[in-house]
């Protein structure tokens, strides 16, 4: 029995394995899920599908449009100020990791980023709380989770300018009110399927505002214009997204998969602050449910601990190495048991130790 | 039995679907291929053996760099002047057909595209062969093959100036000799893999000199600094892209299949030139071996013959639109007895025929 707590790209639900490896075989009398024409009526009824779970899971209002492209949200740091900076303004942005710190720089090449706050000082180990949205500022981005540090924003920042988000890692993990946002951006490969494939969501009224002339590909327009046709999709990534939300439907959606995430993520903290061996690297408040960083109180056990996981089947435990010590993602597809069977390495690695 | 002459995404190696499908349930120690983190040994495995086969494959010499990127050949007409244009010069375009208008068209956003010969006016029917192409533009682009009208360059314009070129579907089908080119771009879904994935291969001394500044995803150099991970790749495309490279270097690499090819072709056209049904619809010189185009001589019979098509199994046979008829598609995955049953079809037709 494995336990896959990779950061991404992580764990699907089995079923979806199940079902993208026949479809590769046989999607459609004899043919491959990979050899179909995406003008084709096959993948056109994918495409609409994929599109209609998107809205129905997170609720999306009138107004909005669901887009498929691809580039991941690093491609999303360049075409956010592309699409929505017009010349000579700011756009005010919440540093709150490295992946928000990536995007802060992207903007340079289209105008001005002001970073509202920062915890970069602190190693990101909380998010900032008390900062000012300049009102001019021609939208405000943030990262509502930090996969590296294991912090998670659960409140939208009050502002009055448009509100652009990266939910790359937490997107379809709770359920958000999107009236909130002018635009979210995920790449898909945590909770909506593998990497090659990033949505957008996006409030119609904020596109073709900023005044440039935008390639054609890098230009939400064209995808929203063209069901995110405008070229080739990337056809096998939107298909298998497609199963993985339907499975998140059939759990009985996000609402549900929320309880699931608590539950996960309160069962684990819970064991991180009771076992004396290990310790969470973040502030209370702001922990992931995605990302639970953890250390140990002695540097010393980090090596045998991670041994003794990966002999038990553990993967993708690794922190990163800008926080060190471990790092579990409990994405969707994690199922509860590798939660519970990590609250069991721990306890039995502390009874080792206890014996030793 | 189903013969897919579909023109993108299109067919690929049956063996290739039955690995990529068993990847998907079991990579390695049972995790799927989609499941795995892209900075794991194991995918660095998979990309550094994909990238070792286009090189061999194509016998790319010293001094040049593999990427693999998304986006689709559409995201390269943007990136293309984006990283190769300096502000103010003009880049040199031949104009074959929709997707050399379409990448002309891009170039407006970072300069201008001087279109040194055009066959728009014959509906795209030939290559255009008497041009010049000005000694001080800052390269010169053109597409090898043009999918939708059935055309193919087989000889690389004599230029003095760096030579850009969309393969998209026509790389990996015949020699080519890649110092002839300072960049070659290709959309990965004919004949390198499923679609999600672009390949691109470029002179690195030509990187880095247009004095623009370019967002790190659409900059060539991030890239080829990062081994093709600045961010996360599309891992299952690569994947199956790696499959499939590896099955042509397993029939003995491009010199083989273009001999297949050829035979393919030969086959093709000379029905369509003997059967007084059908007709091409392209000079005869330049003739594509990827996509073949003819119409009937008898308009009204292709609604019959596209029905006897369909009912004995043959798929995407349909012409696109703006040249009407047929096109078979015939990239390196599609079986020689594929097209010797299209021909027997075609006979049967013409037998059907002439018994009416």
């Amino acid at each position: 029995m494995r336990h896959n707590f990779g950061a991404g790209p992580c764990i699907l639900p089995q079923e979806v394995f199940k079902q993208a490896s026949r479809a590769i075989l046989d999607f459609k009398d004899g043919l491959s899920i990979l050899e179909i024409s995406h003008r084709s009526p096959e993948f056109e009824g994918v495409m609409a599908e994929a599109n209609k779970l998107v809205k129905e899971l997170l609720n999306v209002p009138s107004g909005y449009s669901v887009l498929f492209l691809q580039g991941g949200a690093s491609l999303q740091f360049a075409m956010v100020p592309m699409n929505l900076l017009p010349e000579g303004k700011t756009a005010a942005y919440l540093e709150t990791g490295v992946w928000a710190n990536k995007a802060i720089k992207e903007v340079k090449f289209f105008g001005k980023a002001e970073v509202v706050a920062s915890s970069k000082e602190a190693n990101f180990s909380f998010i900032p709380k008390d900062f000012a949205i300049p009102a001019d500022a021609a939208y405000f981005h943030y990262t509502s989770n930090n996969t590296i540090y294991g912090t998670e924003l659960f409140e939208v920042p009050k502002t009055t300018v448009p509100v652009v988000c990266d939910m790359s890692s937490d997107i379809m993990s709770r359920v958000i009110d999107v009236s909130q946002f002018d635009l979210i951006y995920a790449g898909a490969q945590k909770n909506i399927g593998p990497a090659g494939l990033t949505i957008v969501i996006v409030k119609d009224e904020i596109l073709g505002q900023s005044g440039r002339a935008i390639p054609s590909m890098l230009d939400y327009a064209s995808y929203k214009d063209n069901d995110s046709m405008y070229n080739t999709p990337p056809v096998f990534s939107i298909y298998t997204a497609m199963l993985n939300l339907n499975w998140l439907k059939s759990k009985g959606g996000v609402a549900e998969i929320e309880k699931e995430n608590k539950a996960k993520a309160d069962a684990l903290y819970k064991e991180i602050d009771r076992n004396p061996l290990f310790k969470g690297t973040c502030a209370v408040e702001d922990r992931s449910r995605m990302n639970i960083c953890f250390v140990m109180e002695n540097p010393e056990l980090e090596k045998p601990f991670a041994k003794f996981a990966d002999d038990n089947g553990f993967e993708g435990l690794k922190g990163h190495r800008s926080v060190g010590g471990f790092r579990a993602s409990m994405y969707n597809a994690l199922p509860i048991t590798s939660v519970h069977a990590l609250i069991d390495l721990m306890q039995e690695f502390e009874e080792k130790q206890n014996k030793n």
